[in-house]
């Protein structure tokens, strides 16, 4: 079996959630002692995530950012305030636990596992998950960023990476990466297979200035009119302009849907990575939760193409998964929500409907309840 | 000294945050490994609790929310789908520890404080801060909802409840409520201090319908009408048209300020009491944190008329002070990158300008950085 029908079987493993389930959770929502609907995505949340996991009540308590580390020839471009040489810098800091997304995900109880999948260096670490495919991609505005097969291994290279996880007990998973020269590439895929003008798909990424952004902009148009692209082909994107450790979270998505897991998108880069698994399979965007909009001008576009509502709006632009892990506490909160509110019932609180005929003599009803209901 | 008397002794006690070590703070997250700015409010928000607190550091462990409960004589209007006898039963929701608040408390570490700053119910219960000003506001559409030095009571009830817990050692403080019929109050207090139409500062409420939505308009409008209140009084406004616990929630807003306690507003109704808070003391404003965006229509256009920033955005629409303790993970996280994360020093990672000299030759960076770094 080749690397293409590997691929294709883990996309036929994936299949919708469970409706049955969702709805019992929705019901029990709806009995909560509170206006229907007034815990707004809270709600809509800890629904979708019964049906994802099959759950009732679900509980999230092992989970990981996966951070994908890689680097991307079209730095050359100068496109980017950082040196390439950055990306293996922070990969040791993500191992020494100084960057954000450790101290994020250590507040939020998440494990990190970073993964090598294509740093141009020679690294070594105990903790480091090595699965590099090459050492960074090429610069795709003079060709192809990486053969279309190089793009699938790195793509069941991330589903293995969550395939393990999973066997150790981890329930939920983040996207995360770390790539000097990234949202360049994400802007890339965004325009391949949305037709949005690179002009409104680039940033500022890492903080580049006017003039940077004009040269992103025209590199992007560049890196599509060489490599011409087939927006009806995702991994002919992805292989074309994409990067390798967007391919990476593409697999970290599609595996964790497989497994029936809940994955929490990070910023730009992890939803262009969601926009390509969305492409090979369709079913996947139900188990992707949207975090956070970042700061990232193109972010927001593509969370609304991929029809994902972020719950956190902090002008974040850091990538690592940040914004991702930073949205777990409000996962628990909505599980704990379900777990442990009072229902109308049993707090003894009038519904709003007339069904309880309490409202019908509301000067008696304060008195009344004070005995139902136990301190 | 009569209580006008030691509302101004009160407010006079508010002075500006600690610029000095604000900049301390600020100095300190740029040289954290990250590009500059890009952890968004995050970075925004710890540079303020450091001026807030005065400490470089600040650590904000023991906190609380305090829910202010009350009633309003306008529910006699038909503005709300619940009846009024839901206010008592709330408390006693509260008090059992089975309300949305509760469990988001728990889920934030923070303490829940029940006050029952005017419920037209007799309540008991050995953990209910009983300071009931009056048993509920008379009906605002026929006249004042209540005396000039009735409102003022409320407030400093609010003050006496939050100093008392400065007592006990809690450093930040929650905004939270229950009120049946208190959204159509915050609405008229918005009206009579921006001049913003009532049909644009009403909303849904606990969620009644269109035709409710229009009698909840008309019902303001003839509040404004009939009590004519001084646009440059703030205390006016409240007594005319406010309610007992936007009252109560003022003194809790200008006592933290003046204790140097941050103080997060939660939804509405907190930032009606908010904008109370800022006419009567203008510096006060400094000390407050927004935590979410309600669904209620005119939270939004509120927060913009004071300057602040929600971090969240979840549609909720529940009061409580269930957004506040929501965003209480987010001021931790903020927190803690201030106190964990690597310096770009520290973690010898190159900070995008040329002074370390490592950018000068990126093939050899990567194994220069592997010594650096003590993982």
């Amino acid at each position: 079996m080749n690397n293409e029908q590997v691929l294709e079987q883990l996309i036929g493993r994936i299949v919708g959630p469970n409706e049955e389930v969702a709805a019992e959770a929705s019901a029990h929502v709806d009995a909560l002692t509170k206006p229907p609907g007034s815990l707004g995505k809270l709600e809509q949340l800890v629904i979708r995530l019964a049906g994802i996991t099959g759950e009732a009540r679900p509980s999230l308590d092992r989970r990981a950012v996966i951070v994908m580390a890689a680097d991307h020839g079209v730095v050359a471009e100068g496109i980017s305030v950082f040196p390439a040489e950055v990306t293996p810098q922070m990969v040791h800091n993500f191992l020494a636990g100084g960057a954000a997304v450790n101290v994020l995900a250590r507040h939020a109880g998440a494990d990190v596992i970073c993964v090598d999948i294509g740093v141009n260096a020679d690294l070594e670490h105990p903790d480091l998950v090595s699965r590099k495919v090459r050492k960074g991609t090429a610069n795709m505005a003079q060709g192809a960023a990486m053969s279309r097969d190089e793009a699938i291994q790195a793509i069941l290279a991330g589903a293995e990476v969550v395939a393990a996880e999973v066997a150790k007990g981890t329930k939920l998973f983040v996207t995360g990466e770390m790539g000097i020269g990234n949202t360049t590439a994400s802007a890339a895929v965004m325009c391949a297979l949305t037709g949005t003008a690179p002009a409104s798909a680039v940033g500022r990424g890492t903080g580049i200035d006017d003039a940077g952004l004009q040269r992103k902009a025209a590199v992007v148009s560049r890196a599509l009119s060489v490599n011409a692209p087939d927006a009806d082909d995702a991994l002919d994107v992805l292989g074309k302009v994409g990067g390798l450790e967007i391919a990476g979270l593409t697999g970290v998505i599609l595996a964790a849907a497989a497994h029936g897991c809940p994955v929490v998108v990070d910023g730009f880069i992890s939803t262009a990575a969601a926009l390509i698994a969305r492409q090979l399979a369709p079913v996947s965007v139900e188990y992707m939760i949207a975090s956070h909009t970042s700061h990232e001008s193109g972010h927001a576009a593509l969370l609304r193409e991929l029809g994902l509502k972020p719950m956190l709006d902090l002008d974040m632009r850091l990538g690592e998964g940040t914004g991702g892990v930073l949205s777990l506490h409000l996962i628990d909160a909505a599980c704990r929500i379900l777990n442990e509110m009072a229902t109308f019932a049993s707090a003894g609180v009038s519904d709003g409907s007339n069904e309880t005929g309490r409202t019908d003599d509301s000067s008696t009803a304060a008195s009344e309840v004070r005995g139902e209901v136990s301190p």
